[in-house]
């Protein structure tokens, strides 16, 4: 089977109404409207290194495309098209097969098209670049946050640390966990709900500390974050209590939830938008004028862990 | 060195004004006129498949970059903006700033921002997501194709195949051939005068038989092609009258050269854009209702004719 086959056979299906052309030109064609501004992003996921030889087709095609739907959703951008770079050892029609229904699965839920792809021969490995519409002006950047801005994270952090630490141990984790690590939940919704409200907005892709800094840094600010503020699941909770280990949580990648600032004059719009999403939102300190970043509870460095 | 600084220091330089994010936050955020439409393609590269370990960084940059141009070319679209991500097996600071001055270079010359990136560890691959404008409507698509279109062919075909085939054998080529193969010239300025005077384009990659049956597919019309007809540099002639090796030019990848089909009508304005753009277009046959691709000259099969 060669590439044309491939794609056509795998990777063709129907757009919706703004791509005039899908695959099987020399490029796609999408419309889009004026009030809107572009917005695109794009990763890379290899075997070995983001995900193991052991993960299922199916997982994989999921996290390739919810780790790049989830750098849209720390924008506030509405998902529109996304575009699909393969290698592949070999043609495994099985794998292959499992794979595409695996990320039709997932566009269709996050309502984004496939529009264009390549495949090649080479090592496992996906690259999927993301491209979403914002309206004009209001993206939800890095470099917004303000002293005295409230600090929110969504849902729990640390369970798919907490799930990959168990898998290389061959200890168990609960499903729940497992799910966090290899199909994690794009965060879409709320990251609409927090065009207009949020000052700044970056998903945890590589640890809290970590991404919340890029925040620090884009925005030239401090911020002090409490340990005991941390949304946290009961099986982290206990694996920390037992441990001590809080970088687990602090530095632990993977999560996909957003990190948010918010003006304090917002916390109501913070509180109404997680009873209409019914997504929990934690409330884990507040931006400074400067100083860095000071976690209360917890001085030791979390700067060498790396959860691969 | 990290991903972050690697991105910093190699990939980070300034954007045009339809740029509003560029590098450095979660996605680039990017305006667009209402009068256009997207258009966007996706390539990669792999060392061993589409270039040698021999080729320099900057010939390896400027091929990934222009493979991708081609794709814009052959839609008529502007240039606007492209992702990187690219794959490495070790940091090699000397190969890397190569690499990043050459893709820089390329990327000036034919005006289009580099807006994100991705760097991951791995066998030594690049995936270019290019991105263009185009008019509402106007895009050159391979469906368009008319039964009486003339077909039309850029500059020379054959080279790259031609210097590929050289080098393989160790035997000696011109720099004009060798230029041809490794550092190919994106047509875009061709395509964009062909944008509301073609009714087919596309760009050669797969070699001319492969590309152009792409167009008699999608249109579905059918081609008769003469090869004394087809426009051949002196020394892929010679080679071609030593050998009777004809599927070097009909079946020999790489050359990026536009082929496109016109209404007969408009055949003084392809003579009109030859002379414009200083660029040799070559009438090679004429578009038939049907009967799939006829090359009147040479009756055997380059199907299993593969370059590498």
């Amino acid at each position: 089977m060669n590439e044309f086959s491939i794609i056509d056979k795998y990777f063709s299906w129907n757009c919706d109404n703004s791509v005039r052309v899908g695959v099987g030109d020399d490029c796609a064609v999408i419309e889009l409207d004026s009030e809107y501004q572009i917005v695109t992003s794009v990763d890379t996921l290899i075997e070995g290194v983001h995900f193991s030889s052991s993960n299922s087709a199916a997982d994989i095609a999921y996290k390739s495309l919810s780790v790049n739907l989830s750098d849209l959703a720390a924008m506030g951008a509405i998902a529109k098209y996304f575009t699909l770079a393969i290698s592949l050892p070999r043609v495994d029609e099985k794998w292959l097969s499992e794979f595409a229904n695996s990320l039709k699965q997932i566009a269709n839920k996050y309502n984004i098209d496939l529009v264009g792809g390549d495949t090649t021969k080479g090592h496992l490995s996906i690259t999927i670049n993301v491209t979403g519409f914002i309206e004009r002006g209001k993206s939800l950047l890095r470099s917004g946050a303000k002293p005295g801005d409230l600090i929110f994270v969504s849902n729990n952090i640390g369970d798919a640390a907490y799930a990959l630490r168990q898998k290389q141990r061959n200890e168990p984790a609960t499903l729940s966990a497992m799910n966090r690590l290899n199909t994690p939940e794009p965060r879409l919704s709320l990251g609409r709900s927090l065009v207009g409200i949020a000052n700044s907005c970056i998903d945890i892709s590589d640890g809290l500390e970590q991404d919340l800094s890029h925040i620090l840094n884009s925005s030239k600010v401090g911020a002090r974050i409490s340990t005991d503020r941390l949304p946290l699941s009961k099986e982290v909770s206990e694996y920390i209590e037992s441990t001590g280990d809080w970088c687990i949580a602090l530095a632990g990648g993977d999560d996909y939830e957003l990190c948010f600032s918010v003006d304090k004059r917002n916390k109501k719009n913070v509180h109404q938008i997680e009873s209409d999403l019914k997504i929990k939102l934690s409330e884990i300190g507040v931006i400074t004028p400067n100083g860095g970043l000071i976690v209360d509870g917890f001085s030791a460095d979390c700067s060498s862990y790396r959860h691969f």
